[in-house]
């Protein structure tokens, strides 16, 4: 079993979608990968930052799911990340209410000491500097790298972002993402030409469309689970990332055909997700619906056929 | 080898896409859905109505499928129905330029007397009156029938349509139909609904994002292949149903097993449709070809997973 290193944001949500709103609650991408990579019992740390008024409990959480927090900076005169936002009637669109950088704005990672020989770093979605900067301190070349990133680094960091996208195995992105990455609208030719920026291999999530996996001509898809609701979106794309970062720290094999069982664990953990508020589905999360929901993944998009 | 009874438009298209135009073409759901099913060597007879205007070479085209065309009724001094339609850049949206109805305007569709013991019945997209005329011509009830329909007749024939709906074992439809039909945003739900409207299985087709089928608590999901690049959408829902129906009536197996093999067979059908204009590629497509890309499906879909 290998080491995980996680960075992302460590956060305060408020979220209001037609089913309802939250106050204040847990949220950030490297707290949703944590407690998804936190099914494989792997060897985690998170590196993040958080202010004074970021309650003891939710670090306690994540400690209690054996995610070293030791990484995670508290900056006792600051103000955590703030969030909010809210959903549309077809859940697949949000508008931003706020975002309040605060301890982020000048955010220097430190990966803890005994991390800096883990076999698999998870670039969450920060500034492409802060990405480098993790990686830079790694003192042996991981066996996998992986990063998340969005659409707002295109606008305000795209030569940064080309930079470390450079020096990653596998890169995570949405759909409308990786078109405007490309200029291309064929996934097929923007994943191409995504390969051609440095990543060997490169994951295009399509929110309840599903996901895709490429790797030169090999390609992979993986279905969302169709869902009787999707109560709140936010977290899921890093709960898909947590569960494939989770699940080659865990098995230690970077082949294609394990890389595909990484995408179905993602997408089975993203579908538990969005069944609730923020974290509150991933709290409650027990290993029996988890391999329960792979076995509806496998009845969904498994079939036996003979040639005509 | 079951006997297969098509109902649809044949037809004059004319399409714009952001890679050029064509004058007017063959077309129409009949046309499309024959020429897919063909490729399973049925025994397929097409019902619908054209003009004197209708080259005899397009008649000829059906033949050489093996497709009986004696329930292709000629009104010599009719003009055959013609569409032309503009696709947008991103190829899942278009605009209807023109529809004239011409002979489909009085269409009554006669099922030849060797054709009313069919296994299988393909409502193609037509009238929900005409659609059930076909119906009421069966002499013996068919073992498997298909409707396909679109938001026009919602909004224009609900009550009909639902009457038809009640008589069919499976539904083909979109998913922003499905939403409409239904009133509900989860396809889930509204697969649900349209269960208890009458129809055993429910395919809902998402174009780009592939295909669900549902059956009471079954469902199973094939993705469409990813493309390169997508120059013409046209008739590739028909193709992709005269697939499924092709495969049915070949393999007279109506199981929710098989009927997963349908769907692949007829995503992988519709993924060459959409290669060429009209229905250009689906007259030069060969069976290795389909075995083919039925085998890129498998890749594209299948997959090992241990539980952790």
């Amino acid at each position: 079993m290998g080491k995980l290193v996680i960075v992302g944001t460590v956060a305060f949500d408020a979220i209001e979608t037609p089913f309802g709103k939250t106050d204040k609650i847990l949220g950030g991408a490297a707290t949703f990968i944590g407690l998804s990579a936190s099914h494989f019992n792997v060897d985690a740390a998170a590196v993040s930052v958080v202010g004074g008024d970021f309650p003891q409990e939710y670090l306690d959480l994540l400690s209690e799911r054996h995610i070293d927090i030791s990484g995670i900076e508290i900056i006792k005169e600051g103000k955590t990340f703030f969030w909010s936002g809210r959903y549309h009637n077809d859940m697949n669109s949000r508008d931003t209410i706020t975002t309040e950088l605060n301890t982020l704005a000048d955010f220097n990672p430190v990966v803890p000491e005994n991390y800096r020989d883990a076999e698999v770093v998870m670039l969450g979605n920060l500034h492409p500097l802060v990405q480098l900067s993790v990686l830079e301190q790694m003192e042996v070349k991981p066996k996998l790298v992986i990063l998340d990133t969005m659409n707002f680094w295109m606008d305000c960091a795209l030569d940064e972002l080309h930079h470390v996208i450079t020096k990653v195995d596998v890169i995570t992105i949405n759909d409308e993402e990786a078109r405007q990455l490309t200029g291309e609208y064929s996934l097929l030719v923007a994943a191409r030409k995504i390969h051609e920026m440095g990543p060997k291999y490169v994951v295009i999530k399509k929110g309840e469309h599903g996901a895709l996996l490429f790797n030169d001509d090999n390609v992979f898809y993986a279905p969302a689970l169709p869902l009787e609701e999707v109560f709140d979106p936010t977290g899921a794309g890093d709960t898909f990332a947590g569960g494939f970062a989770g699940y080659i720290a865990k098995t230690g094999d970077t082949s294609f055909e394990n890389m595909k069982n990484a995408v179905i664990y993602g997408s089975t953990l993203a579908s538990f997700c969005v069944e609730k508020f923020g974290t509150e589905r991933m709290q409650s999360l027990t290993e029996g619906e988890v391999n329960k929901r792979l076995m509806q993944f496998k009845s969904l998009t498994q079939f036996e056929i003979e040639l005509a």
